[in-house]
């Protein structure tokens, strides 16, 4: 197995690897305008009052983009230090994926029903697993030797940084059965604080 | 840091960012389908009328066909005179995607309520601060040095024409309250222009 | 401009538009799937019933997947001749798109209501109509000289065969006012013998 | 034409027919996500009930993400032996492609009517389709000198196994006439060891 189910950085395997996570990023991210639904058949003035209603799908809309954005970059800085794949590396990178792919589903909850806690609950419960697995991928490839020589050092400082996301989107849910709105709040102000830093 | 995150032209980390993007678009297009929407149980002499009813919504799939392909030259051309990134243009660049994945929603608009000003009004919004975040974005790229020494004469000139579909879209959200379907009429030639042009 | 503008061969200009052309074709391709809906509650016989009724619908899935795959491997070939670019050719090959795109329209068309005309029509439409684009596309890159040299011998050989489906599906046009099964079948049989052949 | 139909693993062309299929694969496992509908105007503990309610949907997503992931490593693998393809081996590969894209609408039946017998004959007709046309493709490209000579030996060690699970997702069809839930289990249960095979 070892020669041709290692992929290394010059191959088309990895090269593929990175493509079909990137679709996976760009699709995701992209389905989440199907989350804004257009009523048939509404009159002008309907129509009018429709759309100023409809703040909170476009909240959610751009919240979960700057998510997935997010991720994204995340995911771009991690492998962009690897050398090499293994198996394990790339089933923990589909369980990953998995969750990113879901973002779409809690964000339609969410701005349909982001008053209620149930939205919230799934929403921080999606959002916090995916930096969770993204957290156990960056660990396994340290410990498997699969990071590149030159990264190590910076890739050893990462983790800690990459759970934190995870910690606080957990840490909502609780806060999210007392206030929802104050448990979106503290999201969005994490979700700043992310894209000022660095990973 | 620094190194590992300034990804150079040649880099796996440049061919990503450029393949994510890519790929947002792709998708953005092509989910411009799904705003026909076929319905059920009609009788065969309803579904030709039906067919016939539908030319607003084809009009409304073709010119974001060109709105969102147009956009893609011009981005195209943009990268094509970059030498790397930095992470506030991968973000800037993201902002700017989050307005091209949006398009298909005031599209669909368009489409059932092409008549009334909303949909204008919002169709012209989105395209207006997609043009004005790729003009922000190409602003940055050359202060910054991001711009291939070789370029950047050519790029130089640029931003003033990325500027024009900007203002020429927001200038025609008063006129749509006036007319909506001269503010359409104003869009398509100047769309015609646009691809007339270079950049 | 000229030089940056006239992607070649190697360039990262030339390999975003053959990906921005795969990742449409890759998308139109898979939406087709969407035209297969699942309605909710049904009892556990009605379900078997619908999936029996469903048969039409399974039929326009793996003709337009047939379809769309067919254009691929036509637009591949002609593309692997091609040495550069202009934006003309752009142009025509979004136009081209544009009607690749619309392919699962007239596919749920054609699965709800292909007894009748009026589906048939359009998808015959829809797919001539990207077939003679194809056409005029090649015809311009020959006529400019964006053909390779050694390609070029095999290249002339092509347009004539390229029109031919048009030809096909313009005549099913018609042909399917006075029998709509009757053009399927055409349409079936002639695809089975564009998949036969090169090109 | 035999020069320019075959494209060498160093080609533009070879990279095409790899970025199609993985866009393919990455649009079928993010379009899963559909399959989930979030209803409008539900009271705030009508949607908890409908959240309770909803784990066959989310059982059927991470299934049928497994299983797509599962075939995109599968098939990752057998192209990472190839060193060029022809037409046929193209056209089966778009006859693969058409079940993994299929794959979402037994997924939403999966979801809606796990229960029933109807819905998991038609799941396990669909993958049990695709990996025998899997086991076609690298039968037919070992047989026609498609496989790079130093990976031949492994590959003639392969198509036996990829028979496996299509013959046990044909053998789950009568299965299921029996005890739906018992053949999920056993699908679920062998899916689980396939993730931990080589192939």
């Amino acid at each position: 197995m070892e020669g041709s189910r290692t992929p290394v950085r010059e191959s088309i395997e990895f090269a593929r690897i990175v493509a079909f996570t990137d679709g996976v990023f760009a699709i995701a991210i992209t389905l989440l305008v199907l989350s804004l639904e257009v009523p048939s058949d509404l009159q002008a003035s309907a129509l009018h009052a429709f759309l100023i209603d409809s703040w909170p799908q476009l909240f959610a809309y751009f919240l979960s983009f700057a998510v997935i954005g997010r991720f994204w970059i995340g995911h771009h800085h991690v492998f962009s230090m690897l050398q090499d794949f293994d198996r394990r590396l790339i089933v923990l990178n589909l369980a990953y994926l998995s969750m990113i792919v879901l973002v779409p589903f809690p964000t339609e909850l969410l701005g349909e029903y982001g008053g209620g806690s149930d939205a919230v609950v799934l929403y921080a419960l999606v959002v916090g697993t995916a930096a969770l697995l993204g957290w156990v991928m960056l660990r396994y490839a340290l410990r498997h030797g699969h990071v590149r020589p030159e990264a190590r050092a910076e890739a050893a400082g990462i983790p800690a940084r990459l759970l934190l996301p995870a910690i606080v989107f957990y840490a909502s849910i609780p806060l999210s059965f007392l206030s929802p709105e104050t448990a979106q709040l503290v999201s969005v102000g994490l979700l700043l604080d992310a894209f000022r830093r660095r990973g």
